[in-house]
C-alpha cells in the first residue's frame, strides 16, 4: 500500500504543479498517470509544440515545460504510479481514501486530487477483429520502453508523428522494422519525415504503403500481421510485436463512475471556495473540472491547484489555519534537505 | 485623451499579463502605474529578489520577471502612463468610463481593471518640518531619471539597496554624490555595500554617518540641507538635490473613494464568476482584490486576469460569445502584424 497526503490523478502540468504547492505547506503528494511518462498531454500528444500563454514565457516547448515543472518540484519528492490507470476509490471510515489502479496498485490518502486533464488517454484501436486477443502479447499501443523491443521484428502500423517518430527510434534498438500506413503521404514533422525517408533509402526501414494491417497471425502471441496492399491480395509478414499507433482519445473513464458530479464530460467543483467536488475531500483541478466560466487553460490549473491545496491543508490539519509566507522572504525547504532562499542583506559598516 | 478597450491600473505581473490575454481576445490596453516604470513592487521593491513559485520557473528574479511578461506582451502594444496615479473615475452615460490621474491625464476605456496590487506605493517621508515646501524644487523621493540629476549636487540619505544603488549609479552623473546615514552600518546586497566603500575610498562618495538630514536650506528651491552627525552641531551642505529614500509604502489611495465594497484594505469581487467588483464594469485582480480563500501570489493574479479578460470582452461585444482557441493550435496575432505559431506538420510522400 503506498501512502501519501494527496493522492494525484494525473500528472500533467497542473498535477506536477499541484506537488509544489503541498510541498510548501509540508504535504506529500504521489501521482498516478495512465501514460508511462509525466507530463500529460505536453509530453505524449505534443512535446515539440509551442505553448504561447504561459505567464512569462513568451514560447515554451510543451515537453520543456514538463521539464521545468518536474525541476520545480524535485525537491518535494513524488511518488509516482505511472502506466496504470486509477480504477476505483473506497472512503474509509476515518474519512481517507483508497485508490486502486487497473493492476491493484492501492494508495492511501487523505485527500485525493483529481487533475486527469481530458480524461485518461486511451489508444485508438484499429478495426481488426481478432486484436484483442493479442494485447500485452504482442500488440501494444503505447510504448512504455524501448528496450522491450531489442533484437525483436517490429510492425508499426500509423501515418502520424507517433508512428515516424518511433519507427527513426526504434531503428537502432529492433532488428527490423516495417512500417505500414493506409496512405503514401505521412503527416509529421519535416525532419522526421525526411529521416524516414532517408532510413527507407538506407534500407533500415521496410515501408508498405498503401496498406493496411487486417488481422494477427499467431496463437498464444503474435508471429506475424495479415497486410492487404491497396488492390492487391492479403500476405503475411513474420513479426514479434505489432504496434498500432493511431493516436489517443481521451476519456473520463473509470473516474466517471466514482459518484461525482459530472457535467459535460466534466467534474463539476465549488469555485467559489477551494475547487472540491460533491464529495468532501476530493478536488477537481485542471482542465477535468468545470464551474461557470471555466477556461481549460495551464495557468488555470495552477491557480486551482495552489487554492485546492490551502484547503486540503485545512482538511488534513482540522482547520488549523497556514500562515502563507511568501517564498521569496521564506525560501524553500525541500523534503530532499535542500534549501533555497534569497541571498541575505547584509548589514555592514562603511567606513 | 488616452481611449483603450481595457484600462489596468497598475502595471505589475497581473496588469502586465492582462495585456495578454486581453490582446488573444483583440482587445487593447492601456496602463497606468505611480511607479516610473513597469513591473509594480517585482522592479521596484526587489528586484534582484529569486521568486519559487511561479509555475514552471524553478526560481525567476523579480526584474526578469517583469522583463519576460514585457515580452510577452510587446507583439499587442500595451500603452503606458507611467510616474500618475490614478486620481478619479467617472462612469459615463454609454456605461465607459472616464479616469484621471494626479497629474490630470486622461482616460477613457470600456472596462476598468484594477490590479493594483498592495495599492500605489507612496514614499516613506522623513520628519523634517519644512520638507514639503521642496517637493519637486530639489526634493524628490523617487528617481524617475537619472539624466535629470546629470551635473547636479546630489544629497543622498537612507541605508538600504535604494539608498546604496542610486548612490552607486549617480556617481558617474551627478557633479558630486553625499550619502548620509544615520547608522555606520548599511543594510543590502554585499555587492553594493562592497561597492559604496570602494566609491567612497576613492573619494567619488562623500559619506556622513552617523548623521540624519533636519532641515532643507533654500528660497523657491534647494540650495542645501542642514545635517546632525551624531553627538555635533548642525551644519549646512551645499546641494541642488535632496533624494531621501526610506522606502516605500503601499496605500490603495484615491481608489479607497471610488465607490468600491472594500475589504480588508483590499477590493471585493466576485470570484465565483470573473472576478467583476461591485460595480459592473469595473473588474479587480490580484493581490489588491479580495475574496474567500483569497492568496496574495502572482500566479492567482495570472489566472484572474485570464477570466476578467473573457468577462470584459463579453461585456464590450454584448455577450457575443468567444470561443477560445488555444494559443498551441491558433497561434497568437500580434497587433503589430507579428504573428506566432507552431510549425504546422507537412503532409509528405515517402518513395
Amino acid at each position: 500500500m503506498i501512502t501519501t497526503d494527496i493522492l494525484i490523478i494525473g500528472a500533467g502540468p497542473t498535477g506536477l504543479f499541484t506537488v509544489f504547492e503541498a510541498g510548501l505547506l509540508k504535504l506529500r503528494c504521489h501521482l498516478i498517470d495512465a501514460l508511462p511518462q509525466a507530463g500529460g498531454q505536453c509530453s505524449e500528444i505534443y512535446p515539440k509544440k509551442p505553448i504561447y500563454d504561459i505567464p512569462a514565457y513568451p514560447e515554451i516547448l510543451a515537453g520543456d515545460l514538463t521539464d521545468k515543472l518536474m525541476e520545480q518540484i524535485k525537491q518535494f519528492e513524488p511518488g509516482f504510479t505511472l502506466g496504470e490507470r486509477a480504477e476505483t476509490i473506497e472512503k474509509q471510515e476515518d474519512e481517507t481514501f483508497i485508490v486502486t489502479t487497473n493492476k491493484g496498485t492501492k494508495h492511501h490518502a487523505k485527500v485525493v486530487a483529481i487533475a486527469g486533464g481530458l480524461g485518461s488517454f486511451e489508444p485508438r484501436k484499429p478495426p481488426i477483429p481478432n486484436i484483442a486477443n493479442f494485447e500485452d502479447k504482442g500488440v501494444e499501443y503505447i510504448i512504455r520502453d524501448p528496450e522491450f523491443y531489442r533484437d525483436k521484428k517490429v510492425v508499426i502500423s500509423g501515418g502520424g508523428d507517433s508512428a515516424l517518430d518511433w519507427a527513426i527510434f526504434l531503428t537502432d534498438v529492433a532488428s527490423s522494422i516495417t512500417l505500414i500506413h493506409r496512405r503514401n503521404e505521412f503527416r509529421g514533422a519535416l525532419d522526421s519525415v525526411d529521416k524516414v525517408q532517408e532510413l527507407k533509402d538506407a534500407g533500415k526501414i521496410t515501408m508498405i504503403t498503401p496498406a493496411e494491417v487486417k488481422g494477427i497471425v499467431g496463437t498464444d502471441k503474435v508471429t506475424g500481421v495479415s497486410v492487404v496492399q491497396k488492390g492487391g491480395e492479403a500476405f503475411t509478414i513474420e513479426t514479434d510485436h505489432f504496434i498500432p499507433l493511431f493516436g489517443l482519445s481521451p476519456k473520463l473513464g473509470p473516474i466517471a463512475n466514482w459518484g461525482l458530479e459530472i457535467e459535460k464530460n466534466a467534474i463539476k467543483v465549488n469555485n467559489a471556495l477551494d475547487y472540491q467536488t460533491n464529495i468532501p475531500g476530493i478536488y477537481a483541478i485542471g482542465d477535468v473540472n468545470t464551474y461557470p466560466g471555466k477556461l481549460k487553460l495551464i495557468l488555470c490549473g495552477f491557480h486551482e491547484a495552489t487554492l485546492m491545496c490551502q484547503s486540503a491543508y485545512q482538511r488534513i490539519f482540522l482547520d488549523k489555519k497556514y500562515v502563507m509566507k511568501y517564498t521569496t522572504v521564506g525560501g524553500v525547504d525541500g523534503f530532499d534537505g535542500t534549501r533555497k532562499e534569497a541571498p541575505k542583506a547584509v548589514i555592514k559598516k562603511i567606513e
